[in-house]
């Protein structure tokens, strides 16, 4: 039964909210970003406006590496499956001779992944391959307790950015529900985003191997495959968003040129749309690159914005914080 | 402002609710099946109990031929592609020799179907390909509008099973939430699902064709090509839970053995947990078929029922209804 007491402090709550509410984004700096963000929210929120998205059509999609966390030196699965090859290597002496395991081996990542993508998927599919869904899942976890981002010495999961947390927060305030979709791994990501993001596995669509269904001593497991399934990237990501959750989104949170095509499916449909490119252009708090990066290559998407109109985050300018505090 | 009037007609409805959730599944006979179902869905919701599913992992899934809707003579996503045959035939001069084309024209449909799932298979892709996610979605949409059932004369959608509509509200009244995981194809199933199931396009999982992104004169689409991607089937079924959902349903709902390791590797996770046959035994209000039936095969799942504790439902005797009353 509720006490007069805890009536008072329900109404004090409330009285507390409008204020709350009216400063979603806080570590948002004014500007015409936060603006376009707030703006677009509130126009398909509001019932009646010719702008109203019904709140079943108010799917966002979030790109991860450099959009929702950071990706410098390498995509922090990369990290991963540079510790894994270590972690692993005394059950396979061969990999002493053989490229790139030797080059991770030896400390020389630049030789290691002078193979680009195709050397990290096959880094990734030798480590990952064999395992079931549950072994990998629980390694993953482990990775993220233990492991340190390499120059700024904090868990991985804490290297996320705290403005697009809050944009999250907003949007699932608002009745938006957010989809994560990711070149990562798919099982990766899903280990953490739940607890990281508040993303639940169901919205988080990535790149994949082939999984097979076995029944190991009368106990149903599933096994990764060492072999691709589906990279979830360029054009790669309208076609995964149309597969997983079959409604075209009205809003597109990205960082690199690999969400182009997502931006623009996204916001070339009917209605009112949002697109949204995360520029690192902070060489003191993160990192700074666009037009001619190896990781998180950002050039066409700059050229076709301002016609695009999607909104271009400048992050020095546009945030005022980066990371969560540390905890 | 609420008026007095409505106040009191607020309460005449709370006082109606609790009779309505006492008689969650009226299309049900008393009898083990219906026990069973009601008693999972209590104790699964009940807090406290060591039953409890916490609401984020309540995750049920659904097959759909022969477990929500009919699937005799044949698929009716078989019998969308031969009318697609028929209308698209005067655009392919050449199907008029070519098997199995030229038996499903010259209305010989034993013949065109002869050459099994491969057959069916070709039927889709050569009907389904080419066209955009949304010229496919629109043709399904018509054809489920004009079509009717050879026999029943009753449009597609229709056949759809009252008492499995009665489960799926049930579950969802109860914070479940009810997936689709059908070998039927996705994108076919979506354009009625959220109508007639009430399950929203995201929560349908299906076989699939591969998607090529494409920008046509401008214009941004999603075309179909006729490739096969993946066969929601059998043990594609645990496979494609994996990917779409992240998370291990904790009840399944099948008829055929197509779901027998969709329904395996669901109650076989650790807690409570619940798997269900739609067995076909009511050849005069539907069709009865199991072990030899070409379509809807049930044969491993009778075995393994008794064994395993999945509930068999005995259609003629456990429903006092099939079909909604036509509107």
């Amino acid at each position: 039964m509720r006490t007069p007491l805890s009536a008072a402090l329900l109404a004090a709550a409330l009285a507390a909210m409008p204020t709350r509410a009216a400063e979603p984004l806080p570590s948002w700096n004014d500007g015409p970003s936060k603006k376009a963000i707030l703006d677009f929210v509130a126009k398909a929120t509001k019932d009646g406006s010719p702008d109203f998205v019904p709140p079943a059509e108010r799917v966002a999609v979030f790109d991860n590496d450099g959009t929702l966390w950071a990706e410098q030196p390498v995509y922090f699965q990369v990290a991963f499956a540079l510790d894994r090859v270590k972690a692993l290597a005394p059950k396979h002496p061969e990999w002493k001779d053989k490229e790139p395991f030797k080059s991770v081996l030896a400390g020389d990542l630049k030789t290691a992944l002078a193979g680009g993508e195709k050397a990290v998927a096959g880094l990734m599919l030798a480590t990952h391959g064999g395992m079931t869904t549950a072994e990998f899942d629980e390694t993953v976890r482990d990775w993220v307790t233990t492991a340190r981002h390499p120059t700024l010495g904090r868990p991985y999961t804490e290297l996320v950015y705290q403005p697009m947390l809050e944009v999250l927060a907003h949007l699932r305030a608002n009745g938006f529900k957010p989809y994560i979709t990711s070149g990562g791994g798919v099982e990766f990501m899903r280990v953490f985003a739940e607890r990281v993001y508040g993303v639940p596995p169901e919205q988080v669509i990535g790149s994949s191997g082939k999984l097979k269904y076995e029944v190991r001593d009368g106990k149903p497991v599933l096994v990764k495959l060492p072999e691709i399934d589906f990279i979830d990237d360029k054009a790669g990501k309208p076609v995964a968003i149309q597969k997983h959750i079959g409604r075209r989104p009205v809003m597109a949170f990205g960082n690199s040129d690999g969400d182009f095509e997502m931006i623009q499916w996204t916001t070339t449909g009917p209605g009112p749309r949002f697109g949204l490119i995360v520029h690192h252009t902070d060489a003191e708090r993160e990192w700074a690159y666009d037009r001619t990066s190896h990781i998180g290559k950002l050039d066409k998407g700059l050229d076709a914005a301002p016609k695009a109109g999607w909104t271009v985050v400048d992050m020095k300018k546009d945030w005022n914080v980066i990371y969560p505090a540390p905890k």
